[in-house]
């Protein structure tokens, strides 16, 4: 099944694309003079199969998740905190809720591998195992692990497609996902430590020097194959980022556009990149991420973030930003008025064209 | 009155910043990890002398305004269309009418120096004379002139704070003023052409080319003098640049935050900036503008736009956008719980700090 959704990823519509392009060209204004809201309204627009797309109904999920590499010193807050904060998301009072909150974006949160048992009202208890292995010693997960984990990205994205959202966000919540994020990254590309590895919500230098030892012990360790992203996964991967993964690849699924949050959400973008390229029309990328990877995965990807706010939160909190800039995009698209309406008659009755 | 309200400017609250920010610091987030979202909320809440703002009641105000200069052959699209465009703001369907309607803004128009007599419901008729003279040949406008223009902006936000507004943008219309604006910039600054002047709306490099020259020529015959705002407004500004340089004037004032559009508002922020450098403290930028001596005037003010979308439209596009980004930023200071409110009783009751 994951499979048969991975291979039948279908690209976005170029002739809608084209004809985007077209409507907006014929807009009140010099050419090209919006820039990337031009860009993103053509591309909603192509993913969406219409050049009038329908407002967005906006949604960020939030994919939770344990790390065993934490038992080697290299996060910033105690392994407790996953739970902690995102019950409090439930509760609607972390970052990533107030910001949705002023967007007017929606937060789903999604138990996929955290390591105590909890449950609260709302949380989306989709656990894989209570937390990945350290994987300084042995695999983060199994293969068959990884693969379900994509498939609990899938059918979430499914699902809010199926309650009529049609705007996609990627968060996480993970206390030591910087680690695999960076591993995953190194993995896939052969990237150095000094170039992939940060200190994340923030760690003191001599962590974050073997932070650094830790992830390339690791990768040399257990040779994850870089054409195998299920390996890279299971190898050194985490079940949030493997459940950010498949949001991706559900969303191409769905034809939805999904945005990218941080370093994290953009190593999961990898990930399904490197299953399926095509998935990469469906992405939108929001705020340039603090920590140091997230310029190399961009590139990597051929994307580019548009906030630059110097943030380094996670939970998705780059998403319902972006959100806002997506919307004024489709504004433009739908309710922007084409030279010829904006005419005035009479004295000043003059094409700005010419 | 003019002079006084320059000389009683006010600096924001140094005891509301430090207040701010120490709240910031205790929400439950890695210090420092929501970046200019903490920078946005602590300078709206030193502005704004509370720690608990009020939500933002936003508004952009669009000085419209003719240009004499654009006799020389220097602009993309024929004088008439700031009379054009200025009415269709009015009928809400430009570029800044959609993206202000996606981030719940509204809009005001004044027609500050339209050449020909126009009129429309809703079109705010304060012009001080039907568009400058062209300053290739003869200053653009008496010093008294650009007096009047810099009240008009400050009476302008004066009465918006009155309705209730607490968040101002700063737009413009006006065939030709990306070369008034350079040449306020070249004048300030002694500025070489190459880096201050750029294709505005889109023209040729022929005509790029005669832009340079007619503005460096024009800076030659005028001489204005660097020290005195008024002189260069006078001799090479813009009524449109002037009108914005008085809602900056006016926003510190009235202690109200006031963004920053692209270029044309940034030279205007510039003229307010050296009419009274506290003026710099109520001012938030919004997007890098495509034209190129944006980042120049930026330098000079010290400030960084947070935005990179590729936008050269100017009309103050930039401005609902960025009033999102900060609904965004205030919403953390008012609605996020701290440290302490955020623990969770029973088996995970874990200070997160520590």
């Amino acid at each position: 099944m994951l499979k048969t959704i991975i291979e039948t990823i279908e690209p976005v519509s170029a002739a809608i694309r084209t004809a985007a392009q077209t409507h907006i060209d014929s807009l009140v204004k010099p050419p090209g003079s919006l820039g990337k809201l031009e860009e993103i309204a053509v591309q909603v627009a192509a993913i969406s199969g219409t050049i009038t797309p329908a407002p967005r109904k906006k949604c960020t999920i939030v994919m939770a998740a344990d790390h065993g590499v934490v038992a080697e010193g290299i996060a910033c807050a105690p392994q407790e905190v996953t739970a902690i904060q995102s019950i409090n998301m439930l509760k609607n009072i972390t970052g990533i809720c107030v910001i949705s909150a002023a967007n007017g974006a929606d937060l789903r949160v999604v138990d996929i591998g955290i390591k105590p048992t909890i449950s609260h009202p709302g949380l989306i208890e989709r656990k894989i195992r209570p937390g990945t292995a350290n994987f300084a010693k042995e695999p983060a997960m199994e293969r068959r692990e990884a693969e379900q984990a994509l498939l609990v990205g899938i059918e979430m994205v499914k699902s809010l497609v199926a309650e009529g959202y049609n705007l996609i966000g990627t968060g996480e919540m993970g206390i030591g996902n910087t680690s695999c994020s960076s591993a995953v990254y190194m993995a896939f590309t052969g990237a150095h430590a000094d170039v992939a590895v940060g200190k994340g919500g923030g760690i003191s230098d001599e962590a974050l020097a073997r932070k650094k030892q830790v992830i390339s012990a690791a990768l040399a360790l257990h040779q994850p194959d870089p054409n195998d992203p299920l390996d890279v996964l299971a190898k050194v991967g985490g079940l949030d980022v493997a459940g950010m993964a498949g949001c991706f690849l559900g969303a191409a699924h769905c034809k939805v556009p999904v945005v990218i949050d941080g370093f994290i959400s953009a190593a999961a973008a990898l990930v399904a990149y490197r299953l399926n390229p095509l998935v990469k029309e469906y992405m939108i990328p929001s705020h340039l991420s603090a920590e140091p990877g997230y310029v190399h995965i961009m590139r990597e990807l051929g994307l580019e973030p548009m906030l630059h706010l110097n943030m380094r939160l996670g939970e998705g909190s780059g998403c319902p930003l972006a959100f806002g800039i997506i919307d004024a995009a489709l504004g433009m698209l739908t309710d922007m008025a084409t030279f010829d309406e904006a005419m005035i008659n009479g004295d000043y009755l003059v094409d700005i064209r010419s």
